[in-house]
């Protein structure tokens, strides 16, 4: 999904409403990090401290001003062809997110998958990227070994995860990272988006079952 | 200033409305060049032709879309401080921006500048980044070789035309680049903020008259 700066956008208003002033960059490079680890961060750079009330009304105020621009969030281009090779040619994947189920579910319509798809949230692990814990879950679910899984992510927190799973990495642009920062992180092979990655399938050793 | 990612969802919001599907991050790694460069991109990308009438109407609504949420838009950390001590200690400097004379205006309030700042801004040149005009034509306001001018900016674009004006530039994370991206622009230095910068002043070569 298309959604990486209307969290962006979502948190720094969020930020700015409880008195926490972060410049704007800083929230985008730690987007789809674990929240309880971007929230140490922020009070860490910041200075300010928040009890667990404040902490709180923050996520809330977070994610109802992400909801009132999820309207605006679509797939990224590629994205509805690709998974949909992928189950047309028996290549068993799964939806990994460090979002709440609630949020995944919304993302599994808009991307045409059947409601039986193989959907990890936070919700169901005991920690976020960049442990490997989501996707380790992902890869039990599959029935299939982590180091055989590809793990194909938009942000360094995403690749660095993938690297604690033993998964390879496969990075794409469209989280605003540069190729050398997710190549760095651990991602093999770049794409611009699932598209560009569609195109050049046959990189990441995707063989359809025969 | 703090804008780019508001100048990102103004673009966002005016393209969606206009029927031009683009990738987010697409737009994100295009604020601060040339308008002119950025619409030709997003056309050749994008396969939507657009009229003269069209492109009009899109940069009137990102200004429109951009300044609802100008009022949350503040200065870097560190930027009035860093401004100051320049001021203050008699180093020479301008304020280059690809946007118009009206915004950068308000700009310069937020900053704590005299009004009588030496100020270039789109309007007054012949062409935006990455070409040199503004920093060129700043050099010569300030009645400094652009060989001995530092450019500090936060995007690729204005790295590439501190290159084309033989200037040095410097590069800041505040665009929400990488380090390795902003170097292989040209930048020889690369600080998170002004702050950063300001902490560091003596690695840009910065000496108070004396």
């Amino acid at each position: 999904m298309d959604s990486v700066y209307q969290h962006v956008i979502a948190w720094q208003e969020a930020l700015a409403e409880s008195g926490v002033p972060l410049s704007v960059w800083r929230i985008h490079r730690r987007i789809g990090m674990s929240g309880g680890l971007f929230l140490n961060a922020l009070q860490r750079e910041t200075g300010v401290q928040l009890d667990t009330e404040a902490l709180e009304r923050l996520s809330s105020l977070h994610a109802e001003y992400y909801l009132r621009r999820a309207g605006g969030v679509v797939p990224l281009p590629g994205a509805i062809e690709l998974l949909g090779y992928l189950r047309d040619h028996e290549v068993p994947f799964a939806i990994a997110t460090s979002g709440s189920r609630l949020t995944a579910s919304s993302a599994i319509e808009l991307l045409d998958l059947p409601p039986d798809t193989v959907l990890v949230t936070r919700d169901i692990v005991e920690r976020a990227k960049p442990d490997p814990h989501l996707f380790l879950a992902a890869a039990s679910l599959l029935e299939v070994d982590p180091r055989h899984c590809f793990v194909v992510g938009d942000s360094v927190w995403d690749l660095l995860a993938a690297q604690r799973a033993s998964s390879l990495g496969v990075g794409l642009l469209s989280g605003g990272y540069g190729r050398a920062e997710l190549q760095a992180a651990g991602a093999y092979r770049v794409y611009a988006d699932p598209e560009d990655m569609l195109d050049h399938l046959e990189e990441v050793g995707v063989r359809p079952a025969t």
